[in-house]
């Protein structure tokens, strides 16, 4: 579908503000109360857009979830910038996930996001309320596949994150600059090996042998933080 | 309840090499098939635990989720050690969170872990699930207070981790020794303002203005990884 949905008004507040454009129309449950210096209805109108009271709406999109603000938003399909860091999603498999890790990777300076199909829908409404809206803030694009990310950004300084990868992330001293990606693999199977022939470096986050690996959010985190450290 | 479930191959595997003195049952869904080299059947064998093949507790445990080993096991109310780092959550309310997180401070080397009242159950089915098992290698103990903890283990260096915090992580060259804790708050609502009383130093970790935030499991990461990286 073309279209997806924000869910709750932490989400639609971040569409709405960040991506105006986008926004095909906002709705408020018939039990929705403003809160002080919160009114959806006075934030769409000072926006140009329209709020309106729906309730069935609610029940198609929001299922039973308590959620009195809704938006819907035309899905944004983004170039990504070549010239700004890109962190790489190789065929992620829980929208959930993937929100988190957008996220994160918001957080430390990365908003142009890759994700290579097959994989999670970064629009769809379980994604959208993982970041919290931080996707609104995003620039994410699909591709068919990894080369052909690798082929439309050839110049880019890649970081390959393997649980066998060759550097140690703390021995990474510092980036070209910023055309660098930090790729990363599926939740359950990490990125295979093949990626170390696809040019770039492979790298490991050391940890005790307590756990044979990291979760993939965890991973984002440190890796996304390591490098945000190095720029500034 | 005095007894929790450890539902899937992994999470049971992990108990009966871990805790077997804590196993109080293990079944196997008449729909289980032995993986080579991974029966349960042998495996609990060679520990002297017995394996039965049940229907009906998977239709009580399991709900209906596609498990077909499950272990039954007593609630361990450990001991922190008192010359181990420690990790100290504040009222977690997610046992999903909890059990990852569980997860991440083991990889990172602390297997001690306090959890202060009211919070989510580490031993509910959830958590072991999320920690992938990792519970079983962990030291867990439940607080009625954060008081309580403290009086408990007075000569601990104690690291707050807060959105505010005064010592950017980064700042922190290093600890006494191995007498540390590294303290969080609730995934909603963060460390309450009172803690910075509390004696000890209260942490932040930097990200960019884009999001208010990083999520909980995200800065127990960050946090747990930068305190591997000084002791190491």
């Amino acid at each position: 579908m073309p279209y997806s949905y924000a869910l709750g008004m932490a989400p639609v507040v971040e569409l709405i503000g960040r991506c105006p454009g986008l926004v095909l129309a906002v709705y408020a449950h018939p039990g929705y109360r403003a809160e002080s210096g919160a009114d959806i209805f006075e934030m769409c109108e000072a926006r140009g857009l329209k709020c309106e009271t729906n309730q069935k709406i609610f029940n198609i999109a929001a299922n039973k979830e308590n959620i009195y603000v809704l938006g819907v938003f035309q899905k944004a399909g983004g170039c990504l910038s070549p010239a700004r860091p890109h962190a790489v999603f190789v065929n992620p498999a829980d929208a959930g996930n993937l929100g988190a890790n957008v996220r994160t990777c918001l957080g430390f300076g990365i908003r142009d996001i890759a994700i290579i199909k097959p994989g999670a829908d970064i629009y769809s409404p379980k994604a959208v309320r993982a970041s919290m809206g931080a996707i609104f803030h995003a620039n994410a694009s699909g591709f068919a596949s990894y080369q052909e990310y690798a082929e439309a950004y050839p110049g880019y300084e890649r970081f390959y994150f393997m649980l066998n990868g060759e550097a140690e992330i703390g021995s990474i001293a510092g980036v070209r600059g910023d055309t660098f990606a930090l790729v990363f693999g599926n939740e359950a199977t990490g990125l295979p090996d093949e990626f170390r022939g696809y040019g770039g470096r492979s790298v490991r986050i050391a940890h005790g042998g307590e756990i044979d690996s990291l979760n993939l959010t965890v991973a984002v985190g440190v890796a996304a933080h390591a490098f945000y450290k190095l720029r500034r």
